[in-house]
C-alpha cells in the first residue's frame, strides 16, 4: 500500500469520456489498496474560453478577478472527476486549492506556493476516500483565491507529494515521458527511463514542453520523485530524481532544439566600462528575457570598439529593438542588426561534468555536416549553440545520431 | 446616498454584453453616491450546461460534488461583473457566497442559511468598492460549498439586504413587476405599484413564476422591502411589503392561472376513521405534495362510503397512482380516476378579509361563462377552484374582467 499522488493535465480530462477514463486507473489504483491524491486541470479549452469571455469584457482584465475567474475551470473538473469514480462504487471527495490547505503569496495569475496544511487530505484519505485536488490555484492566508500560472498543476501535484510525504508522483500528460529528442524532427529519439532534476531543467529552459522549470525546481528542492507518464496507456514513463552515480556513464541524455529565439547584434560599440552594463539593464527594466551573450573586441583603425550579439524571445524582439535603438544616443553603436532565422541547439546531459571534449565533438558534427555557429554558450551540464534556423533541424538529427544514437 | 442591494438573474447576466449593460447599470447608481451590492446568478445556460456534463458522467451525481460544480456558474459572472465595472472606472470586487460570509446547513442542492457575518462585504463598500457577491451560493460551517436551490440567488439577496439593513432591495428580472395576471393570457392586466408578501407568496405558490415562496417568505419574516422590476429598462417595478390599511381597498390584487396540476379521485372509500391518513401518508412517504382535497360523502344502499379527490403536480402523477393502487387491498375503494385535464383558476387579495361575497362573486362569474367548478379550496385572502382546462384562459380573462378591470 503507497500513498500516491497523480496530476492529470487538461488533455487528460478534455472531456466527460476521459474523466471516465481517468477514474478507471485510480480506481484499479484504489482497488489495489492504494491512497489516491489526484490533482486534477481545467477540462482542455475550458481555461482558453474564460479567458475568450474576459477579454470580451474588458482588454485588461483585473488579475484578482481573472483568479476568481480562472478558478472555476479546475473546480469544475474536481467534482465531475469525484462524480466518475462514485460511478465505479470509489469513495471520493473533490477539495478546492483553498480546502486542500495550499496557501500562496497575493501575486495574482502567478502565485508562489507559501505553506501546504494537508489536514482536510490526510482525514480523507485515512476514511478511505480518493482525495480529488483541484491544480493550479490556492487562497492568501487571507482568503483570495490566487493562481500558480503556467504549469501550476504540476507544481500543486509535487507540493502535495512534498507536504504528503507521498510514495509516488505521477504527473500523466499525452506523451509517453521524456525523449532524448523530439521524436516528431529525430525519428530515432527514444524514450529515457530517468532523468535527473538538472538535466530536465535544463531540458524545461531549453524549449523541451514536458514541464515548466518551476515544478521541477520545486520538486528538486524538496526531493520529490515522480514520474512523467501517459494517461492513454499503461507504459512505464520516465523517473526525474537526484542524480546518481550510474547517470554520469551517459555523456548526453537529451537534445533540444529552441526555434523560438531572435538574434539581436550591436555593431561598433565602444568599448568603454558600463557599456554593456546600460544595455542589459534597459532590456530588463523593459522585462525582456535575454538568453545568450556574445562579445568580441574588433580590431580597427580608430579608437577599440565591439561588436554585442545577444538573443532574446522571438516576440520580444520589437520591443527589444525599440529599446536598443533608444540607447543609441547614449551608447553609441553604429549599427543595430536583427536576425530570426536562428534555432537555439543544445546537448544536455550530467555526464558532461566528468567527461572531456564534449563541446569539441559537437563542433566537429557540425562542421562535418557544414553548419556555421554562430553563438556558443555553455553551463556544466549543458552546450548550446545558435545555427542557420533552415539547417538546425538536420543538425539535430546529426548530433542525436552522434551522441545517442 | 443609500445602501443599495440588486440582484440580477441569468439573462441579465447571460453574455458578456448584457454584463457590461448591468455593469452601466450599477456604475450609475454608484456615481450618485450609493452604495451597492450586487448579487449576481450563473449565466444563462451555464448552470443546465454543467448539470448536463454531471448526467453524462452519472444520472444521479452526489449532491456535494453537484454543489462543488455548481457554484462554478456564479463565481464566473461575479468576476466578469466586477471586471465590466473596472472597465468603467468604478472599484469593484467580487465575493464567493463563503467569501461574502454566507454560512448555510449542510443540505446540499437546497442548503439553507444559517446566517450572515458580511465583515468582508462592509470593508470593500467602506472603502468605496462596490461588492459583487456570488448568488445561490454559501459554505457550511466548516468550509463545504453548498449551494440553495431554486430561486437561491434572490435568496441571497434578500438575505444580504436584511444582514446589511439595506435602504433598497432590487430583484432585476426580464419582466416589468409582478402583474394582475399573466399578460400573454389577460391582455388587460397591468403591473402593480405594490403587493403585500402574503399576496406574493399565494401568487409565487399559485404558479406566478416571477419568485420562489422561499425567497418572499424570507423577506416578511425580517421585514425586507424589495422591488421586482425589469433589467431591460429604467421602469419603477412593483414593490413588495408588509400590507398595509390602503392595500385593503382592494379586494383582488391579482389572478393566477396553475395548469400544472392534475386530480385524482378515489370512489367508494368505505367511511371508516383513518383512510384519509393512510392515503396521504403514503403520499407523503414518496415525497409527492399534495395541493387541493376534498371529499364527498357518497350516498347509498350498502355501507357509507366517500369520494375522495387531490390535487398534484402532473409530474407526480404515475407516482401518484402506483402508491394508491398500492394502498387498494389495505383501503378497498373501489375505483380510482385520474384526470389531467383541469386549470387551478386563483384570485388573490388581502382585501378579501375585510370584504364579504367575494367567493360568491367569481362563482357568478363563471357560472355566467357555463364553466363548471370541480373543487374549490379558500385560505383568508384567497380562493382556488378547479375547472376545466380547455375553458380555464377564458374563465381567468372573466374573473380579471369582473375583479380588476
Amino acid at each position: 500500500m503507497a500513498l500516491i499522488v497523480q496530476k492529470y493535465g487538461g488533455t487528460s480530462v478534455g472531456n466527460t469520456e476521459r474523466i471516465k477514463n481517468v477514474a478507471r486507473r485510480v480506481a484499479d489504483y484504489h482497488r489495489r489498496g492504494d491512497q489516491l491524491v489526484v490533482v486534477v486541470s481545467a477540462m482542455s479549452g475550458v481555461t482558453d474560453g474564460l479567458i475568450k469571455l474576459a477579454k470580451e469584457i474588458t482588454p485588461l482584465p483585473n488579475e484578482r478577478e481573472l483568479d476568481m475567474l480562472l478558478a472555476t475551470g479546475e473546480q469544475q473538473t474536481i467534482a465531475l472527476t469525484a462524480m466518475a469514480l462514485h460511478a465505479l462504487g470509489i469513495p471520493a471527495v473533490s477539495l478546492t486549492g483553498a480546502q486542500a490547505g495550499i496557501v500562496t503569496d497575493g501575486i495574482h495569475t502567478k502565485a508562489r506556493i507559501r505553506n501546504i496544511t494537508p489536514k482536510a487530505v490526510h482525514e480523507l484519505l485515512q476514511s478511505g476516500a480518493v482525495v480529488i485536488v483541484a491544480g493550479f490555484q490556492g487562497e492568501t492566508p487571507d482568503g483570495q483565491i490566487t493562481t500558480l500560472g503556467r504549469g501550476g498543476s504540476d507544481l500543486t501535484a509535487i507540493a502535495l507529494a512534498a507536504a504528503l510525504k507521498a510514495d509516488l508522483c505521477q504527473i500523466y500528460t499525452d506523451v509517453d515521458g521524456v525523449y532524448t529528442a523530439d521524436p516528431r524532427i529525430v525519428p530515432t529519439a527514444r524514450k529515457l527511463d530517468e532523468i535527473s532534476y538538472d538535466e530536465m531543467l535544463e531540458l524545461a529552459s531549453l524549449g523541451a514542453k514536458v514541464m515548466q522549470s518551476r515544478s521541477v525546481e520545486f520538486a528538486k528542492k524538496f526531493g520529490v520523485v515522480f514520474e512523467v507518464r501517459s494517461s492513454l496507456n499503461d507504459n512505464p514513463g520516465t523517473i526525474v530524481k537526484e542524480e546518481t552515480k550510474s547517470m554520469e556513464g551517459i555523456v548526453v541524455r537529451g537534445v533540444s532544439l529552441d526555434k523560438n529565439q531572435a538574434k539581436i547584434t550591436l555593431v561598433g560599440v565602444p568599448d568603454r566600462p558600463g557599456m554593456a552594463a546600460k544595455i542589459f539593464k534597459a532590456l530588463g527594466d523593459a522585462a525582456i528575457n535575454v538568453d545568450m551573450i556574445v562579445q568580441n573586441i574588433s580590431h580597427g583603425d580608430g579608437p577599440p570598439t565591439t561588436d554585442l550579439s545577444f538573443t532574446v524571445d522571438k516576440a520580444d524582439l520589437l520591443k527589444a529593438r525599440k529599446v536598443i535603438e533608444a540607447l543609441q544616443p547614449d551608447v553609441g553603436f553604429r549599427q543595430v542588426l536583427a536576425n530570426e532565422n536562428i534555432g537555439k541547439l543544445s546537448i544536455v546531459g550530467v555526464g558532461m561534468k566528468s567527461h572531456t571534449g564534449v563541446a569539441g565533438r559537437m563542433f566537429e558534427v557540425l562542421a562535418r555536416e557544414g553548419i556555421n555557429i554562430d553563438m556558443i554558450s555553455t553551463s556544466e551540464i549543458k552546450i548550446s549553440v545558435i545555427i542557420d534556423l533552415a539547417r538546425a533541424e538536420h543538425a539535430m538529427r546529426a548530433v542525436h545520431a552522434a551522441f545517442i544514437g
